[in-house]
């Protein structure tokens, strides 16, 4: 064949070795696992929408960075989030559905964004929402984010803070004290607090024409600190006369009330007023995660309650909370600062090599044996030196070996190597599944994300 | 809001409602951890690829099939096939890789096909592949049928047949006879035959200017049929003296030994010497497989040998073997005929049910506990009537319901209602999990496939 072309992939997007792959897959795995323990139903909407269907809302940046084209007549796109699909699939699917409709979905979406660290065009998100038919309890406002606190330890994580505040508490406070219409840029700006300083932040509000009283109570409110007992207890002692302030107060305290129930432990949830999520979506609970010992990685996983879901498919208002974990850019950060436990490059517990062609067969018949018993085996195939399949075994990282010689075959036995401890012991064909089972119970399985 | 936007997806493309859903993730996790068990690693690949890699080899009508389109300077495709990518990957992964390499990849391809019954615009494929490098033994070859045997008969297909040929076999035979140029049109008109009758295809061959003789010759050598033993006495007794011939009933001989030796029945293959798979790419053993009840499906999983993956990427040598579920396909004709064993609306085995407000943060902690317990349970919110409450449990289809009230709550106990069955129990609390644990094991999992 004449001229090759290289190969390679597109910029901006991620492609693993299998070692990596095989990590990645654990985390979606545990992630899967979680959603469906709440009684989430998976979903799989198709990548590619009608431009009419997803671009209804979108508009700004996003427009600019979606994969759109037409094909025959047809414009399309691929999907740039799962929250767009998900509002056409319950407006669509709105009368088969049973409400309270609890789906996931961990799936890729596109945005054809300026490559850089940590941002990929092709992203993986593990999205849940609990959509309600009218109305939908407040109690789902709390299940949130004991699934965050769920997901996260299985994965490893231990020193995170899940972030809550509550958007009809902002909305009233800000009413309260007069200055409604400009919160949305003062709550931006109390944001940069940590970046720019409180000296900054009060020249930034001094310019939007706010005075000195009411800037000291915005940045008093925002900084009010504490266990949530000492936070709910502040936030009534304010004493404000707003209806929206006392129903968002009220609703911060069920919900952290029954994140008391759900056991999810104080040393991984607190009340932060300064949290808001964007401006125009979310009516009331939000949330944000960080992990305690790396604020650089920003939110793990993010998301809050909603009114309406999908107002521009149809009449029936459909309010919903939901979270998203950012999956392909959490994986990419804990890669880069080496926090994954990796494993070897197969799913396979065991290699099976036989020494020569004769024991080919016995391999075979050995490797279907160690299956129907559970074990995850490869077999060898018989055409090279047995030094190049030890080779091979290495390489692939394989726990355990089971080698088939001459004398072995005779005396229906195998050797059998447990790799990492470079130790071999001579095993009975028919107590070779035991065995490995009792190598397997020595080594404890690592969590995905080392200790931190 | 305004003018609503129709909700709807581009024709062509498959969508499922939650039951649906559950139980294709089931035929795709059973596919999974059977390829997982021969220690085959998943793969993941961009669904976007430049279109100078993915067009290296494609041509005629799939290339119009593509989805193709720039964005700034980049010409990309959206995959078309999993081949492609493999090749891809294994060429520019080739010095991280550890030959044989066993890769799957369960995957949506793209093709822009005209929309008809069974076809589908965007559709799973569940690929497998043993790429070995330089050469690789005859063995991989036993194992891909023993793995599609595993998969159909997890899936709960009984009656079904791998049938097998091997096309050195054919190829040796054509030179043999002096025919070998006019092979591929001999073989297309051959394929015909269930559908035209032996008389027309007799016709068809002798247009091609074939004497009656050879034609004879041909069609007996293609009707060869009877066990495998009786198959391989037969392709030997006709003394063919041709090197290639002999190669390939040789291969037929070894692989036909090992799918005995990894405890295949032979109810489940055969030897077909119809059975080609087009004409350019595989080199040896190839495969299909059809239900015995239902030939009109087609063949269910197809695959056979290659002796080179990647020759458009690279100069090294890439022999491999390997299969392809055609999922989404599989699935919708199941479907269409009724073969599908479907379940709830939902993933949890459980639905915590509380009678008011007051009971909630106990319905949480019950959530909890059996969650804990490996039981995957929902909790429903507080604010409904009870009976709109069982009628939501009634459309989600969920197997149990937890009933909480003021009684129960005094007594620390639930009512646990078997939804099938109709019949409910007083329980204590504590003694929740393993009711439930109970019932569950009075209900056998139905495979995902109905008797056939």
């Amino acid at each position: 064949m004449a001229q090759k072309v290289t190969p390679r992939i597109l910029s901006g997007f991620m492609e693993l070795l299998p070692e990596e792959q095989l990590v990645f897959d654990r985390m979606k795995q545990i992630i899967a696992n979680t959603y469906e323990s709440f009684g989430f139903v998976a979903l799989d909407t198709p990548v590619l929408e009608l431009s009419e269907i997803l671009l209804a809302k979108a508009g700004g940046e996003t427009e600019k960075q979606i994969y759109r084209f037409t094909k025959g007549d047809t414009d399309m796109c691929m999907r740039f989030d799962l929250t767009v699909p998900l509002s056409r699939y319950v407006a669509q699917h709105q009368n088969e559905l049973a409400f309270p409709f609890r789906r996931y979905q961990i799936s890729k979406s596109y945005r054809g964004e300026r490559p850089q660290r940590g941002r990929f065009r092709e992203f993986y998100q593990a999205d849940i929402d609990i959509v309600g038919s009218e109305k939908l309890s407040i109690l789902y406002d709390a299940e949130i984010p004991s699934i965050i606190y769920r997901v996260l330890t299985k994965l490893g994580l231990k020193r995170f803070h899940i972030r809550m505040n509550n958007r009809k508490l902002l909305q009233g406070f800000y009413e309260h004290i007069g200055l409604s219409e400009q919160s949305a840029e003062i709550l931006r700006i109390i944001d940069k607090t940590d970046k720019i300083g409180e000296d900054n932040v009060r020249l930034c509000l001094s310019d939007l024409g706010i005075n000195a009283d009411l800037i000291t109570r915005v940045l008093s409110f925002a900084q009010i600190k504490g266990s949530v007992a000492e936070v709910l207890s502040q936030l009534g002692a304010l004493d404000i006369d707003n209806a929206t302030y006392q129903l968002g107060l009220s609703e911060l305290r069920m919900v952290t009330n029954a994140l008391n129930s759900m056991g999810v432990p104080e040393t991984n949830f607190l009340i932060d007023l300064r949290i808001t999520r964007g401006l125009d979506y979310y009516t009331g609970t939000v949330y944000e995660t960080f992990a305690d010992d790396f604020p650089s990685w920003g939110s793990i996983c993010s998301g809050g309650r909603y009114d309406n879901l999908a107002g521009f498919y149809t009449d029936r208002k459909l309010p919903g909370v939901g979270m998203s974990i950012g999956l392909t850019r959490f994986f990419d950060v804990l890669k880069a600062q080496g926090l994954l436990n990796m494993g070897p490059k197969t799913p396979a517990s065991v290699l099976v090599i036989p020494m020569s062609e004769k024991e080919s067969s016995l391999a075979l018949q050995i490797g279907q044996i160690l299956r129907q018993d559970g074990i995850k085996t490869d077999v060898l195939g018989s055409d090279t030196k047995f030094k190049n399949k030890m080779v091979y075994a290495n390489k692939l990282g394989v726990p355990y070996v089971v080698i088939l010689g001459e004398s072995e075959m005779q005396n229906q036995t195998a050797v059998l190597k447990d790799m990492a401890r470079g130790e071999q012991q001579t095993v009975a064909l028919d107590k070779l599944a035991p065995a490995i089972r009792l190598l397997q119970n020595l080594e404890p399985l690592l969590p995905v994300i080392k200790d931190c």
